[in-house]
């Protein structure tokens, strides 16, 4: 019998419980659900105790949590980022694998040597995106080295959306995930990329306007915007000359118009907190952002200050948030983006019978004996319902099928890995197409 | 025999050292001016050992500081921001009084207990701005509350800029104090001031886009864009009520529209290196924040990305720094902002006989028994030269006039002190009216 760990029973840890619970038996797999809630955790286990267990966590406490660490064989940490680094110092110190789906923290790369000598496997980025994104690309990325080609540009965009079923409001959009990510999304630094060689920079207020358009076969079409740092994994998937390199996520098109009105307004500051009483209105929210024009109502001097035809698609979709109406704001104290965050948390909430979406697309150019290449790779998940839905079953299937990998002892490195060799993406890979996380690969004329 | 103590002979300390040493005699005042750089400080002592002396300090260096102040009766500390509460710390310990021109460090009010308990004097803000500005506004306020008037607006600006006859570049602007301070000028947040009763908040992105056109007489059209934040003194300028309040920084007329290009392109950023090599070009520079447009030059592509006019003002100024030429950058694995900064020293550099200019510009709204009125005060001063600048004479002699006020025992309060007072700012102004830094008031019709 071998003793999972899961820390953490959040909304995308859902498909990531179920599969090892169904897995249990044939694994000899004995799962444990922590949570600080002991609710979330119980909601998650239906099973007896034999195969699963739920149980309250502190994950804060040092003891508590080494002392649980201490009866298990691997972890599974689902917790917040900032909590990861003492997640994995227990993990050291007692040796015990980890799978996370968090991006490798800086300061765990000092512990590589440490964790390899204790021959412990500490597998990251093994969700959707850091993770399914890492096996897509490297397996084509795989491919076309294996064939001879020479990669010209790689591009790749991610994101959790509604289902085209639920879609019915004028942004095509609703939470899957971390509202408070989706309203500060971009901040923190310039976006960086590299285009024909050339190193490029996009500043925060501009990166809702520099998108990409993207159609993706049978959904449609979407922006793209720049992530944060597109660079970062050039040496780790082997492309560190290659001419033209994006990472971005995914919105549907016209979103990212009609974001950047906020983003232009200054409403997705998080920095300070604004002097609004308990009774202001959105149209108050608004005109704290707006130059003082006697002549203009708050929606016409918006328009105006913006550049925005008063008739269009961007002014539709700020219409249909209420925001030029007298809705009373009923918070106060709060950041212009927490404030804005609460309306969107009303407006954009995913419903009872409503579906999500998480859709990834790859563009690989390269040329292979002189000759030029181009093939799309797309990524189409629905929910299943509002427990498994496609963020957490894209989140959670690779990580619940990796503990197979590890703990079938099928993983011979030790240390910080990422999900970046075959032997690790295949089986996954593989395996989620049963699970209906199939890519659809499309050769283009070039 | 009185010691005073100058730690930093920067540029901003010229003309204080020069009063203070001009006036020890009758004053019966000893002046030690410690630098870093023994000739920085020689360079402005001119005097024999019984009159003034020059001595190397490095102000970090805990032991030799306290060991200087020791030895004194009152330090100016013409320090970084960051240095001073290392000096007052030092002060109360020794009980020693202190005046600097920076902004009271929020440390400092947690210590105005035990600084009034032992007696000691630290005024702050007590150069140009902050200081003139309180003083002149003060003096103003003062006046129209004891005439009954009910304040409505109160608008304050200031800017330190090139002197007419040495303004010979398009951008009428030369850099008289710290550089990185322009670049920078407006980063970290939003802006935010009061207009008829609403607070207001203007994201970076759009500071030098909503700026507002100020005349002063007799020196032409200035563009003024909001500080970070006009409401701090709403309570110490005792207008908690005032419905409009904003603070501002001037340049002239048009600066700030080319300004704005850097901002919207992002090369006011200093959050990160840029990956450019040592024989990068300006154009290299630019087309990193440059979308691919390979149908327009690089020149083609800003105009037409940012929606300016080829042949208008702003490009002029961008083609008049040769930011369009194959000029070498020179410097590399710098921020944006840094290399941007490396261009400017160049090309703004105030020549051997330029002369800078500070102007400052209030303007009072209010109300008298119902009758609307609005009062203007202007200052201009032009720089004697390039060592006493008009920067260093407004920021050093109201310093240097406030040693007498301290030892003299004119000032009766103790703890932390602000000019804001009429038994302060009284003999400062009218004694700074004499050497020519005087304001210029203007009744307005309502």
């Amino acid at each position: 019998m071998r003793n999972i760990l899961i820390l953490g029973a959040g909304r995308s840890a859902s498909s990531l419980i179920h599969y090892l619970i169904t897995h249990a038996d044939q694994q000899e797999w004995r799962v444990t659900v922590a949570d600080r809630e002991l609710a979330n955790a119980q909601a998650l286990v239906h099973e007896g105790p034999e195969v699963a267990e739920a149980v309250a966590l502190d994950a804060t406490d040092p003891a508590a949590r080494a002392a649980l660490i201490a009866r298990h064989d691997l972890v599974i940490s689902m917790l917040p980022a900032f909590m990861h680094m003492d997640v994995l110092k227990d993990c050291l110190r007692l040796h015990k694998h980890v799978i996370t789906p968090s991006y490798v923290p800086d300061a765990l790369w000092p512990m590589d040597s440490d964790l390899k000598a204790a021959g412990i496997v500490v597998l990251n980025e093994m969700g959707l995106d850091p993770g399914i994104d890492h096996m897509s690309a490297m397996r084509i990325l795989d491919r076309i080295r294996r064939e001879g080609g020479r990669m010209e540009a790689f591009e790749s965009y991610c994101g959790g959306l509604v289902a085209p079923e639920s879609d019915d409001n004028p942004w095509g959009y609703k939470f899957s995930w971390n509202p408070r990510n989706v309203i500060l999304a971009g901040q923190g630094g310039s976006a960086k990329y590299i285009r024909d060689g050339i190193t490029k920079y996009i500043p925060y207020h501009k990166l809702f306007q520099q998108t990409v358009q993207v159609e993706v076969p049978g959904f449609g079409a979407f922006d793209g915007y720049a992530n944060r740092d597109s660079l970062k994994y050039r040496s780790h998937y082997g492309i560190d000359e290659i001419p033209t390199l994006l990472r971005g996520t995914l919105r549907k098109a016209g979103y990212c118009a009609a974001w950047d009105a906020f983003v232009q307004l200054g409403c997705t500051d998080d920095g300070f907190a604004m002097e609004l009483d308990e009774h202001a209105t959105w149209t108050d929210y608004l005109e704290a952002f707006l130059p003082h024009d006697p002549a203009r109502d708050t929606r016409a001097n918006l328009a105006h200050y913006l550049g925005l035809d008063p008739h269009g698609a961007v002014m539709a979709k700020l219409d249909w948030l209420g925001l030029f109406g007298n809705g009373r704001i009923g918070v106060s104290g709060r950041s212009p983006a927490a404030t804005l965050q609460h309306l969107l948390e009303q407006k954009w909430k995913l419903g009872a019978d409503d579906k999500d979406l998480v859709v990834m697309w790859h563009r690989f150019r390269y040329t292979v004996e002189g000759q030029h290449q181009e093939v799309h790779a797309s990524l189409a998940v629905t929910g299943h319902d509002r427990v498994h839905t496609a963020m957490a079953r894209t989140v959670g299937l690779p990580i619940a099928m990796a503990c197979k990998l590890v703990l079938n002892q099928h993983i011979q490195e030790t240390g910080v890995l990422l999900p970046l060799k075959a032997y690790i993406y295949d089986p996954i890979l593989d395996e989620l197409e049963k699970h209906g996380v199939r890519f659809v690969e499309t050769e283009v004329e070039a």
